[in-house]
């Protein structure tokens, strides 16, 4: 699967085939939310940001996608301070996605492919994650 | 006044009523700086940016607000380094915005809200003041 | 000519005057990738996201510019430990500018203007760059 995955991405032609499918959305606002920061106090904040807008718009009317790539990434693996917030703030509606290359960096580094918070999905490339959503009207936040 | 402002806040069908007014504009460029960092080069950069842009664009043909949320919220705080240059981009045309979440999170930890730098508006939530300026046009940039 | 540029910017109605030509672009995503920050580690992640960007869409179909103001303007500057990669990603298609703004700044405190790695644009503001690359249909990111 994750060699498959590097075939594809090598293919340019074959880009477009890897982009992970758009969430079903009827909400008024659609929010990305983006993390890309190793400071655990912004790891921390991104997630306040998302509780504060559900809040604020009423959680029936805004949709929120969390994307994490690079140092950000550390906000979704299995084991660390948030993890149990993530899970009520998923059971809320919010998603959570992380970035496959940077996953790919980790691997190399640690030896192993380090495990995901349950309930985060993995998306080929955060940062294209990211404009995906735009691209579909979804405003981007970085906090 | 912010016991009603809580009230409304926990019931979504009243949320869209707590929304900040929206500016009246009339010029060719709409910009909204967000600042959400705890660096105090951050605070400065994004007044370098809000007075470079004036220059840039020359003042009648841009609208700026700054809309600080986070640890950002730092920029407002009365008596804090920049107050007297921000007084001075005030009498330039140049809004700030600070966020009401972000305020009462302080004022819990300090047992007294924080008073903010004279014509600092307070907004409900900062991030969705700059989400709520950029659907009606306005560009994001955070420096 | 950076005479005649301060001449320029301080009179706001030929303020346009200024900007730097857009790109011509045929291809179907167009993103602006943002470095302001001092943290060499981002200087390095906004370049990592450019590739990755690359791979993810197919370099003929995705548009990239790298604009760096502030203290990101580091990336820019001869000698610098990405330079040589820097190059190597101008021959894949990818710009970058830097903000005149900032390096007149430096010059200021340096005494003197600092070279940029060859291939560099220098833009007269790396905000209003970034401003106006969106308002011509091109994606904000920052990493």
């Amino acid at each position: 699967m994750s060699a498959l995955f590097f075939v594809l991405t090598s293919l340019p032609a074959f880009a477009a085939q890897t982009e992970a499918p758009l969430p079903e959305t009827f909400a008024n606002h659609k929010v990305v939310l983006q993390i890309s920061d190793s400071d655990p106090f912004k790891q921390t904040l991104v997630l306040n940001v998302a509780g504060n807008l559900q809040r604020y718009y009423g959680a029936s009317d805004v949709d929120i996608e969390i994307v994490a790539f690079g140092p950000g990434v550390r906000l979704m693996l299995k084991g660390n301070a948030n993890s149990q917030r993530m899970q009520s703030m998923m059971t809320a509606g919010i998603r959570f996605s992380a970035c496959a290359n940077t996953l790919a960096n980790f691997a190399k580094k640690l030896g192993n492919t380090p495990e995901l918070v349950e309930g985060v999905d993995k998306v080929p490339a955060g940062a294209g994650r990211i404009l995906q959503l735009n691209a579909a009207g979804w405003q981007i936040l970085k906090p």
